[in-house]
């Protein structure tokens, strides 16, 4: 991600359309990146950022030129504010005392980044196999976790790689995740290139196929976990995990352990982002609704602990079912 | 809608971008019209067919050319599977034994709904003040229930004009419904027309915006309604009514007695519609996903009458949650 004195990554936004890599030499340029969602996934905007605080040393220097540094630290902090991740890396980067030591940081929450999405792919596929029965399975996803979302293989999404690469994924079912149709474009791309089987749907038909027997598992991501397991993902997670209780079908969150908050006590507290009714009323650029039209765009839920299965990171299972706790 | 020798109608797949009318002069064109939602909305439906069956009358006699008649009549039967009030309106009209008698049919069907439709639109408004207590609401509805999908003034959508001529509709909250998001282009641009307050949402937002309390009461149309309650109905009104049992908000089904079924004992009778990945995977013409996706495009789904509060027709209101039943 950092070639040449900048950061860089593909422009997810313009997937699968085009593949553009888009190069940051500005700390503006990661700010407006990761708030157009250039960049998205909870890991990905942590790496990111991680490396943008690595950008804001190379043109402020951390102890020479502190407060500049810090002010430009704090907005790259802020471009996002559900996912933990971000806030945390910056935070993990900006301890540095030269850019040297900033990049060093970040190269190495990008490696960690690697190693647990590596790590979460197997421990969530032996748990899925354990506790759905050993034989290929229909998993079902929301949003993008994949590669895009993280680095390596990423969260939810390794899980179903994973599977595939074991020979043990039947079909993976993605909601195609409006309002910017990460599903529909990202995670049906990332399929694609790994050659596993899939069909879209939207995401209203989750609920009833779930109840028609369609899926024997559910993988999320996760943007925030807090203290207690109430986790914040993609808005349509909730729905979702209704559905699951509703068709008794197992609901597993897929993230690293630099997801999980514990200084977030419950789900109420975290700050849920309202993005614009743009969003809404168009889809890709082509006007759908009556100009005029009002939206409420809330860019996240909320899934209650109590809906949840289980949490699988990169080092750990925690069964929530069988009440097992985060610490 | 019938007007000169033909069958009339706005071109709802049009809208809102376009007002324009599509005017049927073969059987053919208006079983197009049916298949391709040009005419959508199952009281709409119900009256398109019945206008489509005079149509068949005014080019093969009745009873003088019965079989070409019988054959016609079947497919314009046959046009859509889900809704009962297509089949239930082409069976009343094809009685008639000449055109003159199936065009008199046909209006008097016309004539029922209209008068259907504001007495719906009273009963459920009624309802929703004494269930909910005489102040303005805030009621959340998915697909589009309206003028554009019956007569006059439609099924959940009449109740919530009601409400706001009553001055007693504090905002609408509309869903936007994909794949064909009759809800952000057809409800909306009616709400609008009416003058009414309201902010639209993607379909998987509804669930935590109900759980937040954003919303008093739940309206939806439906499509099929079976003997012991459970209702067919846009895909999504299933999931919606798992997040009205969840936050606790009252869930209400609005439709003509004419889409009640009796001879459909229970939900899992009702054929759903499978419509064409297509509609899932690009969107008015604009590719969403990568060339080659597969889609799972269930276009209705079953509510059980275990989560439906009350169905409100156009004679009368039936408390499911207080033990009463349909007959």
């Amino acid at each position: 991600m950092w070639v040449n004195g900048a950061v860089e990554f593909v422009d997810q936004t313009l997937l699968p359309n085009e593949e553009v890599m888009r190069r940051c030499v500005t700390v503006d340029a990661v700010i407006d990146a990761i708030a157009r969602l250039v960049v998205r996934g909870a890991p990905a905007i942590g790496v990111a950022g991680a490396y943008g605080v690595a950008l804001a040393a190379s043109k402020h220097h951390p102890e020479n030129d502190a407060e500049r540094f810090r002010a430009e630290v704090k907005r790259i902090r802020d471009a996002r504010p559900t996912a933990v991740n971000l806030a945390r890396m910056v935070d993990r980067t900006a301890v540095a005392k030269s850019f040297d030591e900033a990049l060093r940081i970040a190269d190495q929450i990008r490696e960690e980044e690697r190693v647990a999405s590596i790590n979460m792919g197997e421990l969530g596929a032996d748990f899925l196999l354990e506790r759905c029965g050993d034989r290929p399975l229909r998993v079902m996803t929301i949003c993008n976790t994949g590669a895009l979302a993280a680095i390596e293989r990423g969260t939810a999404l390794a899980v179903i790689q994973t599977l595939h690469e074991r020979g043990k994924l039947a079909e993976a079912l993605p909601l195609e995740t409006r309002p910017l149709l990460q599903g529909g474009r990202l995670t049906a791309w990332e399929l694609q290139r790994m050659g596993a089987p899939f069909r879209l749907l939207v995401d209203s038909a989750a609920a009833s196929l779930l109840a028609r027997g369609y899926a024997d598992a559910i993988v999320t991501g996760a943007d925030r976990i807090a203290a207690n397991g109430d986790t914040a993902n993609k808005v349509g997670t909730f729905s979702l995990s209704l559905a699951a209780q509703y068709a008794n079908v197992p609901f597993v969150v897929v993230a690293p352990e630099s997801t999980v908050d514990v200084t977030t006590r419950s789900g109420e507290e975290i700050h849920i982002e309202e993005r614009s009714a743009e969003e809404v009323v168009s889809f890709k650029g082509v006007r759908v609704s009556p100009d005029g039209t009002k939206a409420i765009n809330p860019a996240f839920d909320v899934t209650p602990v109590s809906l949840i299965e289980a949490l699988v990171t990169d080092q750990r299972v925690v069964r929530f079912r069988r009440g097992e706790r985060i610490s």
